[in-house]
C-alpha cells in the first residue's frame, strides 16, 4: 500500500486522499462507539462487513437513480468515494418506534409509525448530536431550502428501496441514519448520499423473531454482535452459503 | 362568588366551568414553576398581572385578526374564555438565541437569529415537553397538517404584531410560547390562539440594558419577579403612571 495522506479520523472509518482529485478512500474499522462516544468498545471484523454491505446498498441505490458518493470497492476495508462537502445534518428515517424516539415520546418499542417520520440531528459530537427542525437549519444555514427538499425526498426513496430489499430477507428496516453531501460543479452543488449505510447506522429486526441485527447489541450489551452483521450481509447475498 | 365546577388546576391557572355552555373561567395564579415543574414558587401579585397583560394582548390580537379564545375580563384574577380543544403542541417563537436553545446548539444567549424559528414542543409534563417536528405531529395525528400550517401562520403575524408592540416600548421580544385549540363548530374546527401570553411565557428583554423583564428571573433566581412583571404591565399602559 502506497502512503497516503490521512484526512480525518472518524469514530468508525478513516478517510485518506484518493488517488485522483476530488475522490477520498473510506477506510472501515472495528471500532464501535455508542451514547455519543461515551462507550467504546471492538467489533473484530464489523469493519469489512460494513465496508462489503454499504458498497452493495450503495451500488443498488444508485441503479434505483439516487445520486450516491460511491464509486468502487479497493479491498476488504476500504472503498473508493467521492469527496463531497458534508451537509452537517444527520438524517434518521424511523418506520418502527426504537431507541430514542420511544424514550422521547414515551412509546413502547417496536410499535409500527402510523406513517414514516424523518427526523434531523446536527452531527456535533461535542453538543451530543441536538434534533433540528428545517426551521434551525434554515435560520443557521446548514442547508438551502433547496437541499432540505432534495434530501428530504431522497431520504423517501432511499427509506421506500431498503424496506423492500430488508424485507425480502425477512428484516424489518426499522430505522436508519443517512449523511448527505454537495457535489460542487463550478459554481452548482448537487446534493448526493455520502458516508455508509450499515448495521452501525441501521435498526434491522428480524421479521419473525425480532432479533436485533444491528448496533443495539453493542449498545444494549446483548453479545453476538459480528455475527449479526454476518448474518445481515449473508441474508443480503454478500457471504458465501457456508460461511454462517 | 357562585360555587362554580373546577375543570383543572395547572401549575399557573385553575380552569373553571364558565356561565355559558363552551365558555370557561382562567383563574391566574400566583405559582411559579420551572423546569418542568422542578423548581417552585411564588411571585405574589403575578396572577393579577398576567390577567392583565395577557387581556391586553390578546384584545389587541384580536384587532388584527388573530382569532383567540379570549372573552372578557371578569375580575383581577379571572377572565373570561371560549372553550377550546387545547392542540397538546406548545409553540414557541424565537427571534434571538435564549434558554434551551442556546445549550443544545451552543449558541451564546443574546445571538440575534438570523431568521424566525417556530419550534414545536409535545405538551407532556411527565416526558418533559420533548422537541417535535411536523413530522411526529403528523405521525401521531396530534394536529392535521392543515392545523399545522394555520398554526405557523397566526405564530408568524403574532410575532411580527408583538414585537412591534414590545419594540414600542423599549421591550426586544426574545422569545415565547403559544398554546391553539380547536373551537368546534359542528364537523368543523377552527384553530383559534389559547392560554395565555404573559412574561410567564415570553422573554422580554430591555432593548438598552437587556434586563431581563420576565420569568427567567425566576428561573435563575435573580429576584425582582414582580417589579419586572410590573415593568412590562407599567410600560404597555396598564397601570396608572404612579405605580411603579
Ligand atoms: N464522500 C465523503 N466526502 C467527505 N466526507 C465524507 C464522505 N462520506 C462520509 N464523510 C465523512 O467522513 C466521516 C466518516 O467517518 P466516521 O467514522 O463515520 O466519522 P464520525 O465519527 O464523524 O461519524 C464522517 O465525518 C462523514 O461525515
Ligand atoms: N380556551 C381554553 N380551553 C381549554 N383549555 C385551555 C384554554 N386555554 C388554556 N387552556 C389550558 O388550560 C391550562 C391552563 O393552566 P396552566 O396552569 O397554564 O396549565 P399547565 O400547567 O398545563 O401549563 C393549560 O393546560 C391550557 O392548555
Ligand atoms: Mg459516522
Ligand atoms: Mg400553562
Amino acid at each position: 500500500m502506497s502512503r497516503r495522506r490521512q484526512i480525518y479520523e472518524g469514530k468508525a472509518k478513516i478517510l485518506y486522499e484518493g488517488p485522483e482529485p476530488g475522490t477520498i478512500i473510506q477506510y472501515f474499522k472495528d471500532d464501535a462507539t455508542a451514547f455519543n462516544a461515551q462507550k467504546k468498545g471492538t467489533i473484530s471484523g464489523k469493519g469489512v462487513l460494513n465496508n462489503r454491505i454499504s458498497e452493495h446498498l450503495f451500488t443498488l441505490l444508485g441503479h434505483i437513480g439516487v445520486p450516491t458518493h460511491f464509486i468502487r470497492r479497493l479491498n476488504m476495508r476500504e472503498q473508493l468515494v467521492r469527496q463531497v462537502e458534508i451537509v452537517p445534518i444527520e438524517v434518521v428515517v424511523r418506520n418502527v418506534v426504537a431507541g430514542s424516539l420511544a424514550k422521547r415520546l414515551g412509546i413502547e418499542e417496536g410499535t409500527p409509525l402510523p406513517r414514516t417520520i424523518i427526523e434531523y440531528y446536527l452531527k456535533d459530537d461535542a453538543l451530543g448530536d441536538p434534533m433540528v427542525t428545517d426551521e434551525h437549519i434554515a435560520a443557521f444555514g446548514w442547508a438551502s431550502q433547496e437541499e432540505m427538499h432534495d434530501i428530504a425526498d431522497l431520504a423517501i426513496r432511499i427509506n421506500d428501496f431498503l424496506s423492500g430489499l430488508f424485507a425480502a430477507v425477512g428484516i424489518r428496516l426499522v430505522d436508519f441514519k443517512l449523511e448527505f453531501g454537495r457535489l460542487w460543479d463550478g459554481d452548482f452543488a448537487r446534493i448526493i448520499l455520502a458516508d455508509e449505510i450499515s448495521p452501525d447506522g441501521c435498526r434491522l429486526w428480524d421479521m419473525t423473531t425480532n432479533e436485533k441485527l444491528d448496533k443495539d447489541r453493542f449498545r444494549r450489551d446483548l453479545g453476538g454482535e459480528v455475527e449479526a452483521y454476518q448474518d445481515v450481509a449473508r441474508r443480503l447475498g454478500l457471504l458465501p452459503e457456508g460461511n454462517v
